[in-house]
């Protein structure tokens, strides 16, 4: 590991997307500080954080004075200003396509239909019941999945995009990790499973699994 | 324009998914035909385009035998198959985080929220009235739009990111079309008003307008 440089993640221990940005940086051994901003608690929304990142939103990334935002865009500037560091994307023009597509199918059409902020208008502002979110949930998460299982059928070797762990997989597990939280069956998508299966077991995203944090409730 | 080379868009005049690859192609001057898919009609659920794209969603760009889907990894295709066309982005790696942050706000964040099968969703399954609806369109067009204008105040010069045209002004201006579509008053967002504006004049985003598709309704 190098030394944190005024490396710091502000995430939050269950935000799928500050999950896909600890992978990133764990996966690279790039050192870093936490700071958690709890989104139960609404921090993302303080003047103070906000100045950091105007959208109100996790992850941010200070490093060496910049601040970086966008769970995806982060990890390509891990990937471009530590070009030395283990890669996420393949060298290939059309696999590297592959590889976002896939981490687009969930960053894109999947995971910003079921995050908190959505859930929570749902309840608060349609007045949507427990069955029907779960309902809203699931939908989204099956179409989504599916869609990937579909995918993975071209692509898949060991991981989502062949035999290389790629930004693909930063993005899957935590989406994987978020469908079991709420009961969502993966039975209907082997691929996806067994891709996820060997992926978790791997020492940088056991080391950015959410119950691994220190904000973990 | 270079020959077309079995270049073919699937897309739909109104996507701005679709909307974005065009703006990228004619930024590029790179030729090619257009395979109309209608959003309308149900045809990205056909089992022909399926087989194009499993997701079942527009675009996909077909080049040379290769099929690419989701609009983001399709401009990061063609930025590095084509290296000498015109950029969409720019060298300097922190500057190149910054536009595909402000391209992921809208695509990732906002964008996602709004198109046609979730606003479906809402009213086919939840039974949100017409006012709901309208609402809730306003409401993550809003939230989004106010992060993206706080954010050019950092970023802006004559577009979205200093002085020169990228990605974030490729999904930019697909997003104003739409808010406009649904009547969201734009000008508490002064900045990016501005920046749209001086886009909407360029003739690869003017070539690349709705209005002048083959399946314009």
């Amino acid at each position: 590991m190098n030394k944190p440089a005024g490396r710091v993640l502000h995430g939050y221990f269950r935000s799928s997307a500050a999950y896909r940005v600890r992978i990133a940086l764990a996966w690279k051994g790039l050192a870093y500080r936490q700071a958690p901003v709890s989104l139960i608690k609404g921090e993302q929304q303080a003047d103070g954080y906000r100045r950091l990142n105007p959208q109100g939103l996790v992850p941010a990334l200070e490093d060496g004075g910049r601040v970086l935002t966008q769970s995806l865009a982060i990890c390509e500037y891990l990937e471009e200003a530590y070009p030395d560091t283990p890669r996420l994307l393949p060298d290939d023009v059309v696999a590297r396509a592959e590889v976002r597509a896939l981490a687009q199918q969930i960053a894109c059409d999947l995971h910003p239909l079921n995050n908190l902020r959505v859930l929570r208008y749902l309840v608060e502002v349609l007045g949507t019941d427990d069955a029907q979110k779960q309902r809203w949930y699931a939908h989204w998460t099956q179409e989504g999945l599916a869609a990937f299982e579909s995918t993975l059928a071209r692509t898949a070797g060991m991981y989502c995009v062949g035999d290389t762990v790629s930004l693909a997989d930063v993005c899957l597990v935590p989406q994987v990790f978020n469908a079991r939280r709420f009961d969502v069956d993966l039975a209907p998508y082997p691929r996806l499973q067994a891709v996820a299966g060997r992926l978790e077991a791997l020492p940088a995203f056991e080391a950015a699994h959410p119950a691994r944090q220190p904000d973990a409730a």
